[in-house]
């Protein structure tokens, strides 16, 4: 289509805010060897493929009518799973799912925050938090950290006092510095939001399955304004899914009903959560190997001679660098694509696959002995 | 999960809007005939449902990726679609796609509406436009409408004058009153939009391939503030999908894409709607067919003494009642169910397969019957 003279975004009337950002997202680059945007380096066993192929055929011979809205199979599957692994019963009223954790915590703010209403988080951590917050016209509000990335309960309970939030924004495993919060933590900053305004706090989930401690799913037990949000994009391999859920109490379920764009999720995206829902303990077991070579990574980056943050997730934080940004180059220079996210003096790396993590752990070591020639 | 005391909405910080609110959506009753949300009776064609099983086992293998976040290969074929049909050549560039049009419309409103923002559309119309306004926090104004549902260009102009709205919403044919907009008034709107603002014009073609005229997307030409909205709910017989798009400037795409979640569009979708594509033709010929039987069903509510406004999609709205909730109860009592939509005097039924329509036409042509009687 030819246009009388070309239009850029600024020609059009965006709103002011928008003007001159750029899209989210990381670098897509043709590398070797990926290990930036924390995926699950196991593809999905046969059999699941075939389970797949299987349910969504089933599902494509009724695609001429409307999803179920309500989700209903996926949510009971999806509430037995974390009932089995969570140590705390739940039930499908308790959870409500739609595409991407992303979507989740957009109808969250939809519903809690927008105009008007604020969310706090203690960053680093997950941006999108607050690119949706402001998505969503919530103001955001940035809470301190330690220098070791641990939350400072005092001075966090401080922020929360005094910037009366909607909203908290808590990170077990933190992204992108891999850490898991401590229980304690996470009911002192609920009673601290709740003495404050009373607010929500999403307790956000999405790397738990590779922490060394349990999920916090049994603090919902008496708290209604807590969330707990999910993902399958890990722990379940299927980023390509775009699967996320929350646990809560019954009332959030049916409160973030007021917003959702009705039949957000779409058959085919509920019969494929289903089949994988069905290899749940398949899908666990590849967990269980990630962690391990987590774990290696952690132990050989630490030999190398770099510092590591602890962590709980399928990535790892690694430094300090003068020039974080100048490393990365040099290790995507040696094939490896890590990320930076930002975060001064650091660079997060994904667990990926023994060979991949072996082409890092080389990479690194070659830059150290470099740095030492 | 037990709670201390039950909890409901109300005891939760939700926005002051949703207060007292329900979810959006047509009541899900079990009913031998279902004529109420517009979906194509029609199931996919087996050859098609292999296909979908095909591209999804595919798909599959690569699920623990990311998506094409752009969704290239999609809005390729969509484009090379909308060129074929439409009598208007466009390229990927044009074309943005998204989980159902709903979310095209709300990251539409994200882009161009939002708080301090307003969004004009003429009701009776597609109520999700409103509901979408009010959920990104763009104010809703309520535009006029003639008599017979047609729209007053004269009085819709003095409308967008009064108001300067930020986004006008035109669509066409119109849900529910069923008549497509002359393209005239499309432009006179958009010309009016420009001297008042300039604002952004949605044009809302949902239903278009049942039109019997065509698609208004040549009027894009040299127009970058115009957005043709596009499903493949209906012609594509696929709602359970939930594929929407738009057709635009490219600086209208690169726009919404400040705004779109990262990676909204699953793998599982992509692969899915990529196959329906390749069945195009077929899929186009039950659109044919439903033409058909909806001018049928037109012709036989006429005869049976009902008024019809022109229909130019899946679905006839017809009337007159004065009470339409009370004939809504008595067609449900004869097995059929139909969408009181809230257009006080009318009803509005999809056009379903010859069956169906048979079922419907008798109750209606019984309902005559017994009140002349």
């Amino acid at each position: 289509m030819s246009s009388a003279r070309p239009v850029g975004i600024d020609d059009l009337p965006i709103r002011d805010e928008l003007r001159g950002k750029s899209p989210y997202g990381a670098p897509q680059l043709d590398v070797p060897v990926r290990l930036n945007t924390n995926e699950n380096p196991y593809p999905l066993p046969e059999p699941l493929v075939e389970r797949i192929a299987e349910r969504v055929r089933e599902a494509a011979r009724t695609l001429n009518r409307y999803p179920d809205r309500d989700a209903v199979e996926l949510r009971t599957e999806l509430a037995r799973y974390l009932t089995r692994t969570g140590k705390h019963p739940l039930e499908a009223a308790n959870v409500w799912a739609a595409n991407g954790s992303n979507e989740v915590l957009q109808q969250l703010l939809q519903t809690f925050g927008g105009p008007g209403r604020t969310a706090i988080g203690f960053e680093p951590s997950y941006s999108m938090h607050s690119l949706i917050s402001r998505g969503t016209g919530t103001a955001w509000i940035s809470g301190p950290r330690r220098d070791d990335f641990t939350i400072d309960v005092e001075l966090a309970e401080k922020a929360i006092a005094e910037n009366r939030p909607d909203v908290v924004f808590i990170t077990s495993p933190n992204n992108p510095t891999g850490t898991a919060v401590e229980p304690e933590t996470v009911l002192a900053l609920y009673e601290a939001a709740q003495a404050a305004k009373p607010s929500m706090v999403v307790l956000d989930e999405a790397y738990v399955e590779f922490s060394h401690g349990d999920s916090l799913l049994p603090l919902l037990e008496g708290r209604p304004q807590l969330v707990v949000s999910r993902t399958m994009s890990k722990a379940f391999g299927a980023a390509g899914l775009r699967l996320g859920y929350l646990a809560a109490d019954p009332a959030v379920v049916d409160a973030v009903q007021l917003v959702r764009l009705p039949y957000h999720l779409s058959a085919v995206t509920q019969a494929t959560a289903l089949a994988a829902l069905e290899h749940t303990d398949t899908l666990l077991g590849y967990v269980d190997q990630l962690k391990q070579e987590r774990d290696r990574v952690v132990a050989g980056l630490r030999e190398a001679g770099y510092e590591v943050t602890t962590s709980d997730a399928n990535f790892i934080q690694f430094g300090r660098f003068e020039d974080s940004h100048t490393v990365w180059q040099q290790i995507l220079d040696r094939g490896v694509l890590v990320r930076d996210n930002g975060v001064p003096g650091w660079l997060r790396v994904t667990a990926g696959t023994p060979a991949e993590n072996d082409a890092f752990l080389d990479a690194v070591r070659e830059l150290k002995k470099e740095q030492r020639a």
